[in-house]
């Protein structure tokens, strides 16, 4: 059975994103960035919504492009890093499932477009072939399947930051309310990974 | 100098409070009970908005009578907790400081009852002889407080469940954004606890 497994950013005072929607907040770990890499070949999907895929499709590209600027190491700029490019090529190569209501079409590759979410539709994707598939931000998105009890996995970096205002992760009331802590695991840069799964 | 420390509950997905309120979502942990039964002696005050302080008197005074059913442990009714009479016998012992736009006076025990909080004042209390100062619960003296910079400690004890709907635990910018993580344990019931400082 293929999982759905979240990966997001949340601030010590429990926002998932900024007043301003910016992410200058994030405090990077380089140490993070090493191990989700080595983790991409667990999973050959991505769910996105709108937003996220939009900033999404403005960098990755670009990213691929060993020689655009934003190839390099946003933590040693000049140096061009392994980690930026194997998740740029990761991202380029997966599926992207894309849920939108306003957009009519999706141009970069290996994507697709659903207009809404179907809770057996997400079943059937997770009953069919694949590994497991990913999502990062989406906020509305990581919302609505909650609410279906449809992710297994969250994966939660708490950054070590006080925002004061912005918007909680969640907007819904969620399936269930119990999780399962998995991991938690500190990191130099003040970044705390909580891991938690859906109970069986 | 005496520091001024908060502990409060957070969910996974960020929220302070419940929509309602209330604090069923809490999932207990005797092992963190007994660590702050232990380190009740590093302070002799608490800092209380009016909610949180009249739900404190509501309770605490019973679980110090030995004979109320609120002086049993909650988590094996019948038997008496240590860690319950302990923590019942400092909350009455210490200094509350009721911070409050609304009461007249206060009954309770060692109280005191300011009308708004003055940054002079606080940097007083905290230049003046005693122990460190604790915060529980009390979102409002922690947002206002935090957004003069004045809580040296954060503890945030993160329970495994998601809520859907609530607040966060800050609704004013912060001083400064940044923390710095000194601790970060999980426990058998699968909360984590999360201990930030105030950069010096």
């Amino acid at each position: 059975m293929r999982r759905i497994v979240m990966f997001n950013r949340v601030s010590a005072d429990g926002c998932f994103s900024a007043a301003d929607g910016g992410l200058d907040w994030v405090v990077p770990e380089p140490a993070l960035d090493r191990e989700a890499a080595r983790s991409l070949g667990d999973a050959d999907a991505i769910l996105f919504g709108r937003r996220t895929y939009e900033m999404f499709e403005s960098f990755w590209p670009r990213a691929l492009d060993g020689d655009s600027p934003d190839a390099e190491d946003p933590h040693a700029p000049g140096r061009r890093s392994p980690e930026l490019h194997a998740m740029a090529k990761w991202i380029d190569d997966v599926e992207k499932v894309v849920f939108s209501r306003t957009r009519k079409e999706v141009a970069w590759s290996n994507s697709r477009l659903l207009h809404g979410i179907d809770p057996a539709e997400i079943e059937a994707m997770k009953a069919g072939p694949g590994k497991d598939m990913m999502i990062f931000g989406s906020g509305s998105v990581v919302s609505e399947l909650t609410r279906h009890g449809l992710i297994d996995e969250y994966q939660l970096v708490v950054s070590p930051v006080l925002l004061g205002s912005g918007r909680t992760l969640l907007t819904e009331p969620p399936a269930g309310r119990e999780l399962v802590l998995a991991e938690a695991k500190s990191y130099p840069s003040g970044n705390v990974m909580l891991r938690y799964l859906r109970p069986e």
